[in-house]
């Protein structure tokens, strides 16, 4: 039996979540005549979780949330150049060129003759299919799963659609919301890679002693999988 | 062999351009004390195009366009309050209900037991997956994929992905450029039911003879399909 490793995209594969720190920190520079930083902050943090559900993940959702933070802190006093910042802000955020995490194009290639590779990423459709393209590593993943959302649910009908096994298929990511626990309830493997940044809506509380493998790299996650 | 019968989403099962039409009016509306309708038109059209790039499709880019577009039309001179009603207009778009058009509901239904049913969309995942939930028919469909682009390569993906003979497929839509050509290039069957609007984007030159059927209404499909 073949077994399928799944793979998350952002801060898994490459680096996202440090674009997104990059930009707020422009947001609050235009923001700081206004307000301090940590009142800035605490309100784009609310109006991205009010709009979540209109806009779902991603970064033309982000912008129209810094847009309307921004109309919010100022009482609409911030003039129209300050707005087409914002506007400006996201747009060089799509057209970032993608970094893949160091190791991540090695371990890829030594694996895809043992694994079917596979991408399961949350987000915009648009933006995450035009990073796989920029960041160079399409072609090793023969399954590339673009969802809006990763839970358990999510999982089990991706695996079912596939035709995948639970006990063959392992998925590796960064988030323990969103690629670890969800995968581990339907029974299937799970490996979890922290970056250094994570989202503050993607935070969970550790377990003491963690239940699933923790690796500093992905180049360590070969040797782990020769082990089992 | 069990036929797969793929219909495109926005107006073929549900209205859609008459959103963008009346949101745009709206946008006219805003913009009237500094242009008149043709222009607000034509460089919202251009800045649309330009962003399609960064943006792909869907409501979340056209909000940003229309907010870009102001801006450009008023060198800046919108106020706060006026980039808050375009940021409302979006989410207003968002938070419509999705209304089937006349027949589809009866017709999906008839037509379940003989097709394997499938929808195949262009846009936004989080907006398409929301208004599938929203307009009640996602239980008629076995296979739903949302893609960013509806071109010759996405259809032979799609297919190969599914293991669908081409012989055994019909792509059902209104538009003549991402439903009909596409899939007869491909030398599968498609069949055409225009809506009463279409994006200009979506205008492709009509041939003077039909190559492919034309419906007026999707009431009129099973007995089309039940010919063949």
């Amino acid at each position: 039996m073949r077994r399928t490793l799944a793979f998350d995209a952002d801060d898994t594969l490459w680096h996202n979540e440090g674009h997104y720190a990059d930009t707020q920190e422009a947001f609050r520079a235009l923001l700081r005549p206004f307000h301090d930083d940590a009142w800035i902050d605490a309100r784009l943090h609310d109006t991205e979780m009010r709009n979540l559900q209109h806009y779902g993940y991603g970064i033309k959702g982000f912008t129209l949330s810094m847009i309307e933070t921004a109309l919010e802190l100022t009482e609409d006093r911030l003039d129209g150049a300050g707005i087409r910042r914002v506007v400006e802000l996201g747009k060089a955020m799509l057209d970032l060129p993608v970094e893949p995490l160091p190791g991540v194009a090695e371990v890829l290639r030594e694996l895809t003759g043992t694994f079917e590779l596979m991408v399961i990423t949350k987000g915009d459709l648009f933006d995450q299919e035009a990073k796989l393209v920029k960041s160079g590593l399409g072609s090793h993943f023969s399954k590339i799963e673009i969802v809006s959302e990763k839970d358990q649910a999510t999982y089990a009908a991706i695996l079912e659609r596939h035709g995948i096994p639970t006990a063959s298929f392992t998925m590796v990511g960064n988030s323990v919301k969103s690629d670890i626990l969800p995968v581990l309830a339907l029974g299937a493997r799970a490996v979890h890679i922290p970056y250094h940044l994570t989202w503050a809506h993607e935070v969970v509380a550790s377990p003491v002693e963690s239940p699933f493998p923790v690796l500093e790299s992905i180049r360590e996650l070969p040797a782990l999988l020769a082990t089992w």
